[in-house]
């Protein structure tokens, strides 16, 4: 019997984040005056012990002992062999993947959402509120919340909460509250369904609900969370990547092939930040973020200063973004519809350490029922662009006779996805192509912004 | 750091099932003419390797190799220290679960989906057909014939098909094809149409339904699959509990306790049958199936003979019944609306061995709640009645200040059934009680019916 998965014991589970900070450098984020930002501008929105995590540089960061005690439900996840992927595409490529579909929400959002929800306990938060695309982020929150007895309101994008009404009920099963976004409940959200009563709804628009609702509370007891983009988040997802290597080490193997989808940039910089720091070192890695050809970001759109969120609360993030203004089409892969992406991303994209690709939504269900009639496992339609480039490059392997080691991240499963999976075999999906034009009238946005400057971090 | 989950390796996972028939002694199953039916008259229905280990005596059967591979997909599968359950009861018992959730279709019904897809596969077999309740069968059986290249065809009950439409999406993404029983496609499913147009169906119609389909196909290649009841269903689903008793070992640990839902008694029978034996030789454990107080099989049903199915198409079996005609209330918890109960399980109801319990669907719930806001995981609602027994008896130890150690099987997760809990938080569900009046009605089909005779098997 061959084996299939790599473990770790709970023992064996790293015990300290990575953080890239210490070994890159950034443009700072800059405020509406045009200068950097200090962290005491973030106070209303975050706990004052996530923003100095958010700013820190130390390489190492301790994972405190409670929040490794609520990894234990699902953590450390299996390394799996995907062997049987391998064998229906006859390739000489080793497949692997971390399997981070087995939390309960389904995905690698916990990693985040236990240690926000944890320090903001610390801090002494009652309360946090949240956006939420595909319902990932916002069931993930809402686990964590109920872990340590905090209070969980989702704002989700109302394409989303439309499409997948479980959702809603999974965050309300851990005891959270969700409503549709854009919703009445805030100014930014009023805004925006008076001028498009009709609007999709999309993540900078979500953000903008969720930050007012935390600042508008005057007792400070309330606070925002953010499930993607910023640093914070990207360290704690580094526990992926982490583990990832402690399994490969265990079995004598090392990734030729690193593989991630990106949205926001959280699972894919989860797997490969650790596997990063290597490559800048000299070791051959490629290294795909792969994002959906309907939301091109990384492959299409310009490395600019651009607000995270649709109203412009949040401060400019040195970022490629198709302009906080850009709705992405209603595509089946919520947790992809972002316009911007983290800037550590689009750091080490505009250094050309990573090589973006993208992947158009059929092509991505294709890969993801290739995975599903072959590892059995039926993937997020999110993780399903990660899977059509682990094909491509499986099969690329194979033309050119070469035992390539690729390793991707399985974010999450698409057991609450199935009506996209429904429509995709009852042939009723199409794809969406940004024209050139569409793009040059998103990036309109930016003539009067400030510019990044282009930095070598080594 | 405490420990949460004990895991086992691939390969330490049992190489062999455990077959309950080497020590208990059971009532033949009869043939239309009263007689004890041989293994030929199930020759049209199931192939001869798998009639050969139903009626097989042998103690351990060799679990062959291809099952293993498909096997370690998700197995061997954790055992749970429930440690946030016991903190939110403040009790001093350990609880321990089996957690049967992780494989691709969410239950532990893959443990028989597989190698029954895999002798079919050897026998020949070409097309599968079957029933299913809440759909957690015949997405595992879909799953199962997608990794053996076997078409498969699934008769769900209305009710579930209409409460859960992710089901059929889900067997459909691993290429099996699914309708709602009872439909046109058969004489059983017509003629239960033509008297009771609006009937929510039953797994008994189901049955029948999938039974016809399977036997009218002359060339033969068409077999039928059952996801309970039969004894090579429970045989496979001794995994489970094989596994456990290797896991409580390195912890030294062993139950005085065992919980499982019971429907048709495969998951409680995989937990609770390696465990039997030790309780035949004198081990004093507790062990209780726990059925749905609106389908109460083994706490209110006579011991008799009665076909498996609704329209009496399968040999008459020594069970607990409610008669084949009956069709349970709509409860939420499809896999448990199942008329009979496995007359394995049953011959050890009889004999005392086992002592079932029953809880109703608030009840279920109340408890699956307090599961998913302590432990993370959502239970499937079926999950859930064993949840609710296992928080009684924690409870009770807790008034007794005995540390019990209860050791439970997490059947499945919610997933897929959280409009069910939509409708418990939001007050729209409601109990069912049957009356006296109503299981005396029932039980008249029994009348002129043989009468099983009561063994001893020690």
């Amino acid at each position: 019997m061959e084996i299939r998965k790599v473990l770790l014991t709970e023992d064996e589970m790293p015990r300290q984040w990575y953080n890239i900070l210490a070994d890159i450098k950034m443009n700072p984020p800059l405020g509406p005056d045009g200068k950097p930002v200090g962290p005491e501008m973030l106070t209303p929105i975050f706990p004052m012990n996530l923003i100095e995590q958010e700013v820190s540089s130390q390489r190492w960061i301790d994972i405190p002992e409670e929040v490794l005690g609520v990894y234990t439900i699902w953590r450390p996840s299996p390394l799996v062999r995907a062997r049987s992927l391998e064998k229906a595409l006859k390739t000489p490529a080793r497949i692997y993947f971390k399997n981070e579909s087995v939390s309960p929400p389904g995905s690698h959002k916990p990693n985040t959402a236990v240690p926000q929800a944890y320090y903001n306990k610390v801090f002494g938060t009652r309360k946090i509120t949240t956006e939420t695309g595909a319902g990932q982020w916002g069931s993930a929150l809402s686990f964590a919340c109920s872990q340590f007895g905090i209070e969980c309101k989702v704002f989700m994008v109302r394409v989303s909460f439309d499409q997948k009404p479980y959702r809603k009920s999974m965050m309300e099963a851990w005891g959270g509250k969700c409503v549709a976004s854009p919703s009445t409940e805030t100014k930014a959200g009023r805004d925006v369904l008076e001028k498009y009563p009709d609007t999709p709804g999309s993540l900078g628009i979500a953000i903008s609900e969720a930050v007012e609702a935390a600042v508008s509370d005057t007792t400070g007891k309330t606070k925002y969370s953010l499930g993607s983009v910023l640093n914070h988040v990207m360290l704690h997802q580094t526990i992926i990547g982490l583990e990832a290597k402690k399994q490969m080490e265990k079995i004598g193997e090392y990734p030729d092939i690193i593989i991630g989808c990106a949205g926001g940039g959280s699972n894919f910089a989860g797997l490969a930040f650790p596997f990063v720091l290597d490559k800048m070192n000299g070791k051959k890695i490629d290294i795909y973020p792969v994002e959906p050809s309907a939301c091109p970001t990384m492959t299409r759109a310009p490395f600019v200063y651009d607000h995270g969120d649709n109203a412009g609360y949040t401060p400019l993030l040195a970022m490629h973004s198709l302009g906080h203004a850009f709705v992405p089409p209603p595509i089946h892969t919520g947790g992809l519809r972002y316009h911007g992406m983290a800037p550590t991303v689009s750091q080490l994209v505009s250094e050309g350490i990573l090589e973006p690709r993208s992947v158009t939504q059929l092509a991505a269900f294709e890969a993801g029922i290739k995975v599903t009639r072959s590892e059995g496992l039926i993937p997020a339609p999110e993780s399903n662009h990660a899977v059509a480039c682990v094909i491509e490059e499986a099969l690329k392997a194979k033309e050119e006779g070469k035992e390539k080691v690729i390793l991707f991240n399985m974010s999450g499963h698409g057991l609450i996805d199935l009506g996209s999976y429904d429509k995709y075999l009852s042939g009723s999906l199409q794809n969406y192509e940004l024209s050139d034009e569409e793009l040059l009238e998103a990036e309109k946005i930016f003539e009067n912004y400030p510019k990044p400057q282009l930095i070598k971090s080594r």
